[in-house]
Formats: C-alpha cells, structure tokens, sequence
C-alpha cells in the first residue's frame, strides 16, 4: 500500500485496502465472470433499497451526473415539464442538464441553508398542471443539507406526477424503501456512500417507466432504456465497461453487506459527522446548516472571519497533516466543507480535527471554544 | 497479483501489474497532485501524436464511445452534415450517434473486408458542398481493416471540410501526426492500446475550432468545450474523474514511453499480429482481410466449416487454458476475432494458438495446414 491522504471528500472518498486490490485483476468485458459480476452489483443496488419486482438498475459509465442526465434525458419526454425544488448546486445542475436537453424546467427556489419546503412543492404542482415531472435532490452535498424524501414524494404522487431522484451522497447511507416512497428513478454512483472508486453511476429505475421511455433519450451514450434491453439480452455492457471499477464496487458492496447495510453505514457517518461537529465547534467553528437540516455526509462551515483566512492555506496546511478538505460551494457566504463518508470512523474524524486546530495555530487565527 | 486469463480482447485488455497497482491509492479529485496527473497525462497525449501548439487533449469520463459522441456532438454544429464512409460496425456506431444528435449523416458504404476508398470519398465529397465534415475510423475494431487515414485527411482537407477521426483502437500504436495529417478531433480512450484500464476516453482537438464550438453541444456531460474550459479555469476535471483510472494511465503511459513510444509499440504488436496469424493459419485457419488491409490490432478468422464448431465451446475451451477470445461481429459471415494488443508478447500469443489448438482437437474440429 501506497501511504497517501485521507479524503474528508464526498467522493471521491477513502476506500478500503481490499477494495482497491479488486483492482488487481483484468476482466474481459465479454465474459461470463464480468457478466456475473455486472448482474450481481445490480442486483444488490436494487435490493438496497427494496426496489426488487418493480425497480431495475440500469449502470452506466461515467460520474454520477451522467446518469443523472441519463435519467433525465431517458425518462422525461420531449414535451414534459419539470419541477426542480433549489437549495443548492447539484439542483442547479439538474436545472442545467434540462436546458441542454431542451426540456422545460420550473426552479422552485429556497435558502440554501433550508430543506424543500413540501407545501411550496405541492402549491407549485397545484397551480401548473403541464408539470410532468419533479426532480429531487435528496442530500443537497453543495451544502450538506437533507431534502425530505417521503414527503415529497408523498406530494407527487397525490398530483400523480413522476418523480426522479439524484441521490448521490445518500445511497446506501440514509435509508430509501421504494415499496412506500413512490419514485421513478433513483440516481446514485460508485464511489459515494457504497465507497467504491469513482467511474460509474447507476439509475435504479421503474421497469414500466423504463420500458415506456423507448426513443425518448437525446443522447446514444447516456441512453438508459438501450442500455438496459442490451443488457438484458445480453448480459453485457453496450460499450466498454469500467471493469476495474466494477470489480472494486462488488468488493465495496460485500463490505457494505458485512458492517451491516444502510443501518450500519448510516451509523458509524453519524458518528463521524458528530466528532466532527463537535471537534471543530470547540474550536470556535460554526457550521452553516443548523443541526435539525445536517445530513451525516458532508458539513459546511463558515470560514473563520479572519484576515488571516485564507482556504488556500488552511487546505495545504491540513493536507501536509494527512487529510484533504473541500472547498465551499457558496458564491455568497465564504465556506469550507468536510466530508463524513468513506472507509474512516470517528478516530480518523478526531485526527483531521486536530490537523485542522494545529492549522489554524499555525495560521494565528483564533482557536477557541464556541458560547453558541 | 491474482492469477487471472489473458485477454486477447481490443480493450479491456491485459494490462501490465505496475498499471493495475497504481490504483492503490486514492486522489482527491480537488487536489494539486491529481490536477498534475491529470495535466501531464493530457500533455502526453498530444505529444504522441505531435499536436503541440495546434491541438488540445481534452480527458472525458466514460468508455470511448462516450468521447466519440461528445466530439461529433460538440464539434459538428447543428446544422452541419457528415460523410461517414463505412466499413464496420464502428463507423454504423457513429451514424447512430448523428442520428441521435439530428445531425445529418450519409453513409458512403463499403466492403468490410476493403478499407475505405479516397476516390470515392473524394467523389462524394464533390458531388454535396453540403457536406461540412468527414467521420472516419482509423482502424475498424469490427473486423480489424486499417483505413487509409493521410489520404483520406487530404482529400477531405482539399475539399475544406472537417476531419473528426475514431483512433480508438490505433492511438499509441500506429504512427499519427497532426503536424502533416489535418485532422480536427481525433478520438482514443484509455484502455486500448495506450494499454491503460477502460474507464475514460480523450479527444485530441484543434483548438480554435473547440474555441468555435462553444454551446453546440446537445449534452451537459458530454460537452468537450465546457469540460476543456473548465479546466484550463480550474485544472480539475468539471464532473468526479475516474481517479484511479487516470492514475493507472499515468503509469501505462510512463511505460509506454519507456518502451520506446508508438514505434516499439506497434513493432511489438506486429509481431503478435504475425505470431498469430502465421499460428492459426498452421492450424487450417483463414483470416476474414488479405494481409495488406490488415491492421496489428485485432485479427478476424473464418470460423472453422464444420458441424462441431461453436463459438462458445471454442471460447469456453481457450477460456478453461487461460486465453479469452472475442467474438465475430459480422452479421453474414461466421467469424471470431482475436486482439494482438495489450501487455502481452509473442511467447503469450503463441500459448493462445497452442490454446486453440488444443482445444480444436478436443473439439474434433481438422486441424490441418492451410495450403492457401
């Protein structure tokens, strides 16, 4: 093993020492091994999220916004509308996509610092009834906030309207039951939550939905219905596979299975994201989110208001410690993020906690308990 | 290392240990070090095929097929109309794309077993000014024939129109110059013969006509102008990189270039080429294209005419002694194909023929020399 940084990144992230060595090994696509291996992450993916008999996951090459723009570009007509609840960057870049593809979008705009609001949700779905579809962030990692899933699609589907979700930074951490949240697609990647290496995305689909969206899709690359009906016939990828990647989400997964599925995940990232609160709290931190709003997978703090300051700085000083931070992700307030995910638990929380104090001593800004 | 098959595939392919163990470590996607890889890979790139000061390479997630439509999307503007001379199933893949694209296409069709004709490239060319670009396929994985790219960059640079070229499965391998072959995109992904693993494609671009492409572009993910943008602003990649794949093609490339560059390494995979071919022809065996149209790619053989032969029994016994095999990809022809590239020599290619041999004769299939 190669000594190298901790990532306190919302992916790519920390994987473990046998995840990376799945990598270890060539495949050839066109094999029966890889074609097992291919089914049977798939087949895991869905039953995470209690998805089995109505649900397929669809893999696709690529980061995770390409199967958010697969999903979109594949499930939403050429004539639908869409919906998008904005409290943060990734709906901004759903937003994005739908221009590309020359669907209409509706921004419902909110703070960036508060959830959806349900009830503006469903106002926005009474008052336009040409919406077809809402497209839902469910944990918002431009900020670390958490969207409320259940409501929101409890709302669309009382206006019958479909719902796909980019649950990027919550698979696999947060739980998600598709037997009684109603959603379409649910959007997610290789290496977030299931901790993975990055390079491919997958969109667990409704296989009605999915079957209907024949021809819909702009793009042959990111054409999920084609895709899957190749892939159903055939076992196989369309095009060349990430292989290696694929190998390390299996050794990944059966490391999700063995610390105990979503439960266990979503636990020991609470845990995290508590020492990490609380680490950096007593040193006089705030963070940007209140703790009611806080999904346990990424936290945004406020930048010491500080001449000292600088991000630049403190990044590098942590990183010659062993850690690597994120930047902000707000034009308008200055913020620094720290990821709770991936293969570390709270003693690695506490050492990136102390690397970022000796920073800021280093730095001569003020160290200090926080009253609030 | 785990012991696994040989991979006689045109990507995936066998990759070398020192590659596969660059994956043991993880990058942040935010971080210098892996902004430097990433930097240095792309300056590699362009230096392969001597496209400094004129030519950009511009990394994209995804398989090659991911590339090659974010180049025809991204370059070939909306009203722009494309000459896709055809031979294979690679150059039908590009027309799909055109047709996803509403980019309008015209096949000029031709023998698969014939490269394609500049005369009559030159004549289509003169018949429709229509025309703005030509999609050509260097080397034609469907069936392993070399296409006749300096004439054909002539004939179309004579006529004013735009060269996009898929070198997918020649860049690396078979010399390509952009200082006296004009070309404006030309298309590769990492795990051909660049020997890297798959997970990500690249498209070496002119510069000032990705400058000119801004918002042609029918796709967030796949457009090439705002990736190149973004990271001459940024150094990062815009969407999460497949960071072990870009690490692992670091260091296939640093071996590349130790091997001695396109030169050794097109020398090396003409002898497996011809270890091969002279191999399977000892064994009755006949090549689908004459030598002379004959790429050191990957070989298409004539199935054996006889009613034991089944491709999956040939597959599954070369698969049981270590070798995997790719199928035929001719619809009116039975065929299989055999791939001369990747980490591999003559000594392995000739253990595959013995492979083949062996499990002929368990077959009851004639293994006998060839008079022809």
């Amino acid at each position: 093993m190669i000594s190298a940084p901790i990532l306190l990144t919302p992916g790519p992230l920390t994987t473990s020492a046998r995840t990376k060595e799945a990598m270890l090994q060539d495949w050839g696509s066109w094999d029966k091994a890889f074609n097992q291996l291919t089914a049977s992450v798939c087949r895991d993916i869905v039953r995470i999220v209690n998805g089995e008999g109505s649900h397929v996951c669809v893999p696709l090459q690529g980061s995770g916004t390409f199967s958010v723009e697969a999903a979109l570009g594949t499930l939403v007509p050429r004539g639908g509308k869409v919906l998008v609840p904005n409290n943060g960057a990734y709906c901004q870049r759903i937003a994005r996509i739908l221009g590309y593809l020359g669907r209409e979008a509706v921004l419902l705009d909110h703070r960036e610092d508060e959830p959806i609001s349900t009830e503006r949700v469903d106002t926005a779905l009474r008052a336009d009834p040409a919406i077809t579809h809402v497209a839902l962030v469910h944990c918002e990692t431009g900020t670390g906030v958490l969207n409320p899933l259940q409501e929101v699609a409890d709302v669309v589907a009382r206006h019958s309207r479909r719902l796909i979700v980019d649950a990027m930074s919550s698979f696999g951490a947060l739980p998600i039951d598709l037997k009684t949240t109603p959603i379409d697609a649910l959007v997610a990647a290789s290496g977030k939550c299931l901790e993975g290496v990055p390079g491919m995305g997958f969109v667990i689909a409704r296989q009605d939905r999915l079957e209907a969206a024949k021809g819909n899709c702009h793009s042959l690359a990111l054409d999920l219905h084609d895709q899957w009906a190749y892939m159903q016939k055939t076992g196989q990828w369309r095009f060349t596979p990430p292989t290696h990647v694929v190998a390390a989400l299996r050794a990944a997964m059966d490391q999700f299975q063995a610390e105990g599925g979503v439960d266990a995940r979503g636990a020991r990232y609470r845990q995290n994201c508590q020492a990490l609160v609380d680490g950096l709290r007593a040193l006089g931190l705030r963070t940007f989110l209140s703790d009611a709003h806080q999904a346990p997978i990424i936290v945004t703090f406020h930048a010491p208001k500080h001449p000292n300051y600088q991000f630049d700085r403190l990044y590098q000083g942590v990183r010659e410690k062993g850690f690597i931070l994120y930047p902000g992700k707000l034009t308008e307030v200055e913020t620094f993020r720290v990821g709770c995910i991936g293969a570390i638990a709270t003693p690695e929380i506490n050492l990136a906690v102390q690397a970022i104090a000796d920073t800021m001593q280093e730095l001569r800004l003020p160290v200090q308990a926080n009253p609030s």
